[in-house]
């Protein structure tokens, strides 16, 4: 059998250009962790599947995880989302660390769904985190590191928003109209955007709502919302105006989030242009989530993550993806014949430890232009060559690639 | 049933402290990479098991992967090495590539071992290969990459040396002997320095090799061998003392490495303590590879693997393991009530502006004792003290946490 030459579907080969792009989104989110203090860790790709169950969302964990059994017949899942392990981790630790407890992790995450335009089985995810305080200052910085993500991108204002909803609200509501099912009713009011009015009706009907409490929900829903209609959006808002940020959200009922364990604030970026159904960003506050792993701990938590695919996809839109060189070579060193390798080997080594960065063709038997052509093609700024001529007089020639210029330059010099 | 708190068997929870000197590996390998000009590049963590099987080792495949069914039945694998994937993509795109080509990936692999010192069932591994030349300068090419890592990490030729061989030169030798099963003998030699004797010579019994066989092969792998006996080894470490790094090289006959794929140089890298024993790195010359997936191409390639958890125990046995931060902060800037947030965080902006690191304490009701035993206890270097009369007066106090002294700057001199 032939083998096949493509990824499995749902996972991505990177080659090198593809790669430096996911590396510049890598170093802008890691940037942004850097500035705003949040330490860096992380956990295992599989965790054992009772971890998830009755936290994530029944649907992501039985339906779209690739699950495995190991040789103890215990189910592993591939990590879907970090949330759970970074609640494991604080419930395992919380004695030991130092809260308010500032987190970020870039990893890996796998989910078993139908890939499409922004989402693949394999993707990255950042996640920050603030554990340890359900102070309203920890929602607004997390809110402020979500938006520094975007303006570190190149996104403006006309780019992206940030709906904000909470839990806390919805669920007043929910207890207000006699609903009990909530957690089925917040998961339809997650699709409601996503679905035609119809479907989310039928929806609402399927989850046993009787027409008053739908007509009444639907009102909710749509009715608006101005931050000064609410004590705790009230206080947000004030703090993100001083934060010079405020301008990038908006409150809206409709983002209640597909996970079972929010309980406070949740939000979503969504990208202004239309072109992405899926939000770029989401996240919230997570109050009980770590005392599920350890009943006599309470640490509450916010946070949110990204994924690498949305981004690259969100920059593309945005058209502010850079054009990148993946070869980091800034001088190729040529060879000039058998006779003069060593020569070509010992200015190799003087740049390199330079720390300048440089390569040596790697083949003795190529001729010159072959080699030019070489760096021409990988765009590598320099080449150096050294003949026996130029050797001889202890120099050696630098060519610059784009100019062609070439420069004589002492081999004690360089 | 309660939920474990500890990671699976095999895998780790990095916390930041950890996850910091992990960090720190991972830019020493990243470091040489880039000095080298190798570009980096990444694939798919789950491959369809054929991608495999025989070529990496059967026992490899077969007894030590994670395997996933998907929805089509098809088994996929947990890739155990790099290898395979890479040879997978140079086959898929041989006609757009530019050969040669110095690829570098840092990623996961997963290993359904016993773990063991140096050894975790998901680790991470550093892959450097050059493809597309046979060149011999290749191979010292990527014999330098390796030496540089071990350098860059602050060993000596004191703390490791690298084993080299030739797969040719044992190869020529079992074809003498008149010895067919060339794979499993390979693969005894590849145990020998791992048991005893007897158990060596049980293993070559056993694989039907006859008495005269076992007395030559023996007499073989254990008599010395020097660079001059051998025009390739000669030629070999020519160049290395050209680079300059002959002396972290020893030929070894039993060197022979695991994997089925290798043709010409294999080599491995050893801890002089004694105390790892296991290789820090292994890799070789893979000829043949990329045509096993398209027979119509041919792209020779070398390249070794090492990884963070075996470079990890190396760096603590050295006495090289760096004491590490990993909270990025560098002014925690404090609140002194209610009153003074908003100016607070108008600090905190301007700090975060220039891309300095710094945080707001993320709770509006703690004393600020509790604060500055934060910054303390976090290592952050600077705390900002900003009360409604230093407000008043346009300053504020920035105390530096290790001397205790405290500073009054000006709120626009920040």
């Amino acid at each position: 059998m032939a083998i096949q030459l493509q990824p499995v579907k749902g996972f991505r080969d990177l080659y090198p250009a593809d790669k430096a792009l996911q590396n510049y989104v890598f170093d802008k989110l890691k940037a942004v962790a850097s500035l705003y203090g949040f330490e860096n860790y992380d956990g295992p790709i599989l965790e054992p599947i009772e971890l998830y169950l009755g936290k994530s969302s029944k649907e992501l964990v039985e339906e779209q995880t690739f699950k495995i059994k190991d040789k103890k017949d215990q189910t592993l899942v591939m990590r879907p989302e970090m949330t759970p392990s970074l609640a494991r981790m604080i419930a395992q630790k919380a004695n030991q660390l130092v809260f308010p407890l500032k987190l970020f992790n870039l990893g890996l995450r796998f989910r078993y769904e139908a890939p499409q335009k922004g989402r693949e089985r394999e993707f990255y995810q950042a996640d920050f985190d603030i554990l340890g305080t359900e102070n309203i200052l920890a929602d607004a910085e997390i809110l402020a590191a979500a938006v520094n993500i975007f303006l570190n991108l190149g996104a403006t204002e006309n780019d992206f928003v940030i709906y904000i909803n909470s839990r806390t609200f919805v669920d007043r509501k929910l207890t207000e109209l006699g609903i009990e099912n909530k957690k089925d009713i917040m998961s339809c009011i997650d699709r409601k955007d996503k679905i035609s009015r119809e479907a989310f009706l039928e929806s609402l009907k399927k989850a046993s709502l009787n027409e008053k409490q739908i007509i009444d929900l639907v009102s909710f829903l749509e009715s608006e919302i101005k931050p000064q209609d609410d004590e705790y959006f009230k206080k947000l808002f004030n703090i993100l105006k001083r934060y010079g940020i405020d301008q990038y959200f908006k409150i809206n009922k409709n983002t209640v989030r597909g996970l079972d364990y929010y309980t406070g604030l949740v939000f979503e970026a969504k990208d202004l242009s239309g072109k992405i159904n899926r939000a770029l960003l989401g996240g919230g506050r997570y109050d009980n989530l770590v005392s599920a792993y350890n009943p006599n701990i309470k640490v509450p938590g916010i946070g949110f993550a990204t994924s690498d695919v949305i981004l690259l996809e969100f920059i593309k839109i945005i058209n502010k993806a850079p054009q990148l060189n993946p070869c980091p070579t800034k001088y190729l060193v040529t060879i000039f014949s058998q006779e003069t390798l060593n020569d070509s080997i010992q200015i190799l080594n003087k740049l390199r430890k330079q720390n300048i960065s440089a390569e040596i063709y790697p083949d003795t038997e190529k001729k010159l232009d072959k080699q030019l052509k070489y760096a021409d093609r990988n765009n590598i700024p320099y080449a150096v060559i050294a003949g026996p001529e130029e050797i001889q007089k202890g120099i050696v020639k630098v060519k610059d690639m784009k100019t062609g210029e070439q420069k004589e330059i002492n081999i004690s010099d360089l």
